[in-house]
């Protein structure tokens, strides 16, 4: 079926690959001309600008929107003049999901349906398919079939679940989750779980690569205790090797140990990276959602507030404790070594 | 190549079962005599007692113990007068990675050899095989390498890791890690991994589950301030599907959201469980190490802690908070809904 | 100074009452007429209703609203069609500070002035004054000096900060933090550290309860493995004594810590308690400024996660968890003992 | 009465020059002979060698050894061989209880008596008294009562718990928390609490400096998303008369926020700290025993990561999350700003 894109960065491009290889016709339009170019050189139908990219859909139309959170609502706000009743607009980016159920709740008013799909998959997806999280109404879900089955994955070679009454979508790999916000709010928590997956890995990595320091010397002063036992701590672990032998039968296998695996192997001190890591949006928001609902979220908190002191907020706080200890105790804080 | 296992419970039966497939000779030994009969009727040497069962060993001897964690000391001590210099001990259990390296010594003054073999897969191991993670002398371990071929996964149909030289063990689902306790090492930091994991998805399914938490009348009093906006918590989203939606082309594909699917399926209420989630001392012990290493592990430890909250351990700490509530605010605590 | 309020509860009377002795006219309302009774005869003019009350106060009038947080914005509504311009409204109550900002814009409108008071003391400022946190115009909080002034603790027997130049209203215990909103910020956050604080010492109190963990017999099986060193957990240790000492010299020594020694004097096991810590707003929200500002606030998180989890709050996810343990290595609960 | 006093450090300086006030007699050595001098000069008597120290002591013995915990082994090792049967000796400085349990015992084949002393107040125990947590047998710690009662701040001018049966030292300041261990056991909690509080203090004065988020431009891009609110975060407050206004009837009210103001209001930037909070011994002490008690100390584990955190422990796992991130949306670490 016939499906326009805009926004043609690394996931909205490829989405429209994905289609494309599937017979399905791609109207395409981006702020920058030369990503459409390419795309129309691939099949895609390319547009010049907004107006044309309306003009070549035929309606009732159906939009995917993939840009940035921060544009999504200027995005819209530009193409919804240009619509007509029984249109649809699918924001695939990572919205925070509140503005979902006011957005719907807004362009209903012209008739226009409201769809929020939350995408995972990330630079993968164009071979692996795209796990897809989707909120609005029964009916336009439903008419985008085609266009769902397409993006996701698949049931491909996954096992099926053991006990899991046969059929649904959700074992193809998308999943009508509920009314308008529904998809942003179970791809907001996909996130939040990974952050907590991700630093559970970093972390345990951390404690093997850090086996050997029962062999680094010990100062001894007034501040600083030394290791009790450093023979226990006398180990020279390949962390790349550990990460690797993690991906075949154990209980923690998953893509995120492949990915690091994958890392490890181009090079097992990561020297590229300064170790900032960054965070955007859904994690927070996951954070709020459990404090408004009362959820004990100690592990996705945890695995945020560790991107946060990443990047060195934790840079006042810090100091103030510092501070606390000169004063009570006269302590000095130690240089870095 | 020949083995003997003692202990003959879920891993070490299905360990046995997994070798003989593959044509080893496996000798068997347990305290319980009924399930030496069962794995003698499969095919292997059941043994009546432990002289019986070394004396059916040829020296070299390799022994595989499999028994809880609490009982191999006492097995090694009973087993050690029966056997000769150059045989192999394999504590394949979930050992203190340093009571390997204190009985390694020990044994190694009775030319002994000792391995600690870290082993992963619970009860699917049987068709899937076992992670293994092994730490001890290199030429010992290189003498046991069919055996660890066998029980471990092999390449399989997961993919390779991009950009990682060929060879090596790992790929195939088994690595010698480094000396005595290397091996128990890293299974102990796996579990803590895979503690934190659990808890990840845990939390991220129990935000989903409470996304209706607007639709729940908030009482209005002095203790308790009302839901700010209700409106953005009116879902009722099926846990299970989105479970099974995860397993295909997210981030956060694991094994143990196939396993989370499959309980879903199941019972998507889970009613069976009360919420009592044990640990089993690789946990503690993962603390333990990255306490010492100084290694900041936010998301282990906290998954950890809310394993023992989940089982009440946080009874006094929480009458403690509710009596300094009541001293300097006059607060009661709420009855239980 | 002439000050009208309305609410007596708790906090509402005393605030009265310790204005009054300081020779403060004040006129009171309230829902329940035997508390407006009740103060009258401690010598305030008792109020009819709200159009009596507002009769009885002579402009421009200075009136402190102090209800639950979930009853401002209705007694506000009633309230100001009562006014004229240059009335000021003071919410001394724990409101959402972003609520602050809103009203204050919407009365400025009809000329109505607005502050936010954060008030802590509990009960126990009648005897020694609240500490106030105070957001709103310079010019009208200056107006209100004589009722801070008397409602503050005063420099009292506390110290000087050392090195701290000498003036201004903090060192008498309150403080003009900043426009509309700030004073409930500051409370908000104050009651995050409240949050913390109480967690940590509950956290070690119960740390040293449980110092006799070696005394209590382990079970070994699969699912436990015991305490290493039991011989170093055998301390009964009176943890009431502990909070007394703690009182005199100690680092942590506090009025928190003071009123934990009296609730453990009056009972040890503080029996009366179940161990259900509620939470009120600010530490929620707290949180949640933390989460938007980036701060890594893991110490305040995880007290009020800990709050959550006292209520039960985490029976899904451990449901969920043992779920796992269930299907991956067919490990059953333990019952509770 | 009689003290011997070795290591005349900050502590052990001023606990003699306390003592002496009072008319105790002290003996004092340190491995350096200028502080010495400077006690023997304020009246202490001077030793020239531990020898000479010992035989200035006459029996039976009280020896309070006040070095780093670095040094208490060997500092007893030279000591023991000196003594006599019926001396004492208190370790007065940071000891692992557990060496206190293990070194009591094998000084009792001596006859020599061993206690241990926790000792809390810093740079001020000199005005204010030391709070002393202590541990051994009951007639010995009786028999240095008077040395207690004059190191510890006695009832001072802090009121009296309500509701506490009058009498015991724990008023007074001094506790005999049990036998061996106990008295370090207690003082290791107690810093475990001390940093607790400390982050809690910190980090909620870094979300008040930081109400100011909402001032600064926010980058839009695919990796960060835009403040929602920014109007809610638009405060200067300042920070140093926050931590003022806290001290004086507000439920935070303590020593560290006193210590906090003072800082503050040296330099309210702090510039003169880096941010690297040291720990010293106690605080991963208390989360070991907390893990093996089974007790969720989420509150001082996570003040102690953070202080972990803030000397950059954190380098390797923040690395491996960004090479995740890379691998699975190619996404880029943002620079430092």
């Amino acid at each position: 079926m016939q499906l326009g894109m805009i926004g043609l960065g690394r996931m909205g491009a490829n989405i429209v690959r994905r289609l494309m290889r599937a017979g399905h016709e791609c109207v395409v339009w981006d702020v920058d001309a030369a990503v459409v170019a390419q795309l129309a050189k691939e099949g895609a139908v390319g547009a010049a600008d907004l107006e044309d990219f309306v003009s070549k859909l035929t309606g009732p139309r159906n939009i995917w929107v993939m840009v940035p959170a921060g544009y999504v609502q200027s995005t819209i706000d530009k193409l919804v003049p240009l619509l007509d009743a029984g249109d649809a607009i699918i924001d695939g980016g990572n919205s925070y999901y509140r503005d979902d159920i006011d957005r719907a709740a807004q362009l209903a008013t012209s008739g226009i349906h409201y769809l929020d799909c939350g995408t995972s998959g990330g630079v993968w997806g164009l071979e692996r398919g795209y796990c897809l999280m989707i909120g609005g109404e029964t009916e336009i879900v439903q008419r985008l079939d085609p266009i769902w089955a397409t993006v996701a994955p698949g049931k491909g070679d996954v096992e099926e679940t053991p006990g899991r009454a046969p059929g649904g979508t959700a074992e193809q790999g998308y999943l009508h989750c509920g009314p308008n916000g529904a998809g942003h709010f179970v791809k907001m928590v996909h996130n939040g779980v990974e952050y907590g997956m991700m630093a559970a890995i970093a972390e345990g990595l951390s404690i093997i690569k850090n086996a050997d320091v029962g062999k680094h010397q010990q100062e001894i002063d007034a501040e600083t205790t030394p290791l009790r036992d450093p023979q226990y701590y006398q180990y020279d672990i390949n962390v790349g090797d550990v990460a690797e032998v993690w991906r075949r039968g154990s209980v923690v296998g998953s893509w995120l140990v492949d990915l690091t695996a994958a890392a490890l192997a181009r090079d097992p001190e990561l020297a590229e990276f300064g170790g900032r890591v960054s965070d955007s949006g859904e994690g927070r928001w996951t954070v709020l959602a459990a404090v408004e609902e009362g959820v004990p979220a100690n592990v996705i908190q945890a695995s945020l507030n560790a991107r946060f002191a990443s990047r060195d907020l934790n840079d006042f706080q810090d100091k103030v404790q510092s501070a606390m200890r000169s004063e009570f105790g006269g302590h000095n804080e130690k240089p870095a070594s």
